[in-house]
């Protein structure tokens, strides 16, 4: 079968033996926004000489993608999942095409949150770590939170750690006394961000220090960037890590390095696992739906 | 004498009597940004024909000002502040130019933080409220709460409130399912966004909220902005607000009036007070320092 991740800004593609084994793994450049409208153009290109069944997850499942797809409420387990995906036969010639729907909570009371193309990924960690009670972290622009139960996905949280990084630092005074482009992470300015998050005041308050820790030439232009990441992170990891002992971080490895230094330095234990979760989800749905 | 309140984008000035009262108000178009380096110039044009001891404070004494000023550590009282004053003869042919200096906390030690223009506003407060306890909210870019103990500023936090608002608007994802420049407050959405900010999830898990509702079309393009501002003003006011049974309010009337809603929605009384506190203070450091 042929499993394709396509978010944003990113395309995937995998050729899947009959056991799940990636034979072939191709990527694309063009994620959702690059490709403006043509995508069955992009997916034959990518997907050339592959035969088999055809499942997507993602963002091209968003009102900004393909065809967009409903969200599946949570809970959600891999059997639900499979069984919402809908498949078009009149996207691209001669192939049937699987679109996974995305997971909200919420929303008919509260605040509703949503996620698009995570659902697949964890989908692969369930079949990962089988039963229990986890918590995984999906780092990214908008991290995700997911609390997994005996199979199940009972609830999420998204926090915009990474948009708010990237806007502060392009957009606002604290990016003046930043350098552009730090070359590596900063590890002592960063423990420094993670511990100020434990301290009153609030986020909006921390941030600020960020400006005065540079007026006073107490952290350098090159660190500031560290400690505001830091800053973000441990804000989000005290809200949302909960009181387990292990998290399960699924996402690119830098990201991951990060979130797992934080973790680490709070006393936390982390597992992480490869990016290509999308894949063996894809998989775990398609033989679920008797596709593969 | 005359006082000038000289900010980052507003300058305005003051001729007062003997006793302090106002006897005229000019208002310049330049703040320091916009005077590039012409400070002298525009001095001399707002105060023609105004005579007297002439004291400033404000952004004009920060780095980007006129003469960068140092910062008078905190606890400080009126009368630390009227002598940690500079003058200056060579700024303005036959004047004496006296500078307010800023205020800061946490300089050796913690992370610092300062203030520059809100410790004359807040020396007129003192003027105003005598002796006792008291908490007192700036808004502004950058709001100022600031605890005023037996006629001393013993401490203060700055919180990033309005700017966060500006930057999230105009460069994140946020800013995409928001009306432009909606007419007037939402108060309901504004206060759903105060009421979010007590739940669990932490701000940035708050703020996704501001486009989730969007999507399930829960609140409008138009509603969106309030609800994100009483979000943001939320989060300020639970961290910084504590038990004080009333807050004091320095600032424009749109802002303070916001804070006064939000802080009234968590049963807060509010006394407001006008801007020109500048004015007032000013006049209690000329005549503390003997010059008025």
């Amino acid at each position: 079968m042929i499993a394709i991740d396509w978010g944003t800004s990113s395309l995937r593609g995998y050729l899947l033996a009959a056991d799940g084994q990636v034979l072939e793994q191709r990527r694309g450049s063009d994620g959702i926004l690059a490709c403006q409208g043509r995508f069955g153009e992009v997916l034959s290109t990518l997907i050339e000489g592959w035969d088999g069944p055809l499942l997507l997850s993602g963002m091209i499942g968003s009102r900004n993608g393909w065809v967009e797809q409903a969200y599946l409420p949570c809970p959600a387990d891999t059997a639900a999942l499979a069984q919402a995906m809908r498949s078009y036969d009149d996207l691209l010639p001669g192939r049937t095409l699987w679109f996974v729907p995305g997971v909200s909570t919420g929303q008919q009371h509260g605040v509703p949150d949503v996620m698009r193309g995570e659902e697949t990924q964890l989908v692969g960690l369930l079949a990962a770590l089988g039963d229990g009670t986890h918590v995984a972290c999906l780092p990214g622009t908008h991290s995700k939170w997911a609390q997994l139960d005996h199979g199940q996905l009972t609830g999420f949280a998204t926090v915009m750690t990474g948009e708010l990084y990237a806007v502060l630092r392009q957009h606002s005074i604290l990016g003046k006394l930043m350098q552009d482009d730090p070359a590596d992470l900063d590890t002592d300015a960063f423990a420094q961000g993670v511990d100020r998050s434990a301290e009153p005041g609030g986020l909006s308050h921390h941030l600020f220090g960020a400006r005065t820790l540079g007026l006073f030439d107490r952290l350098t232009a090159a660190a500031l960037p560290s400690y505001l990441s830091g800053l973000l992170i441990g804000h989000e990891l005290r809200e949302h890590r909960g009181d387990h002992a292990t998290v399960h971080l699924v996402g690119s490895p830098g990201l991951a390095q990060r979130y797992a230094l934080a973790l680490a330095h709070l006393g936390v234990q982390t597992q992480r696992h490869p990016e290509d979760l999308a894949a063996t989800g894809l998989f775990a749905l398609a033989r679920q739906r008797g596709l593969a």
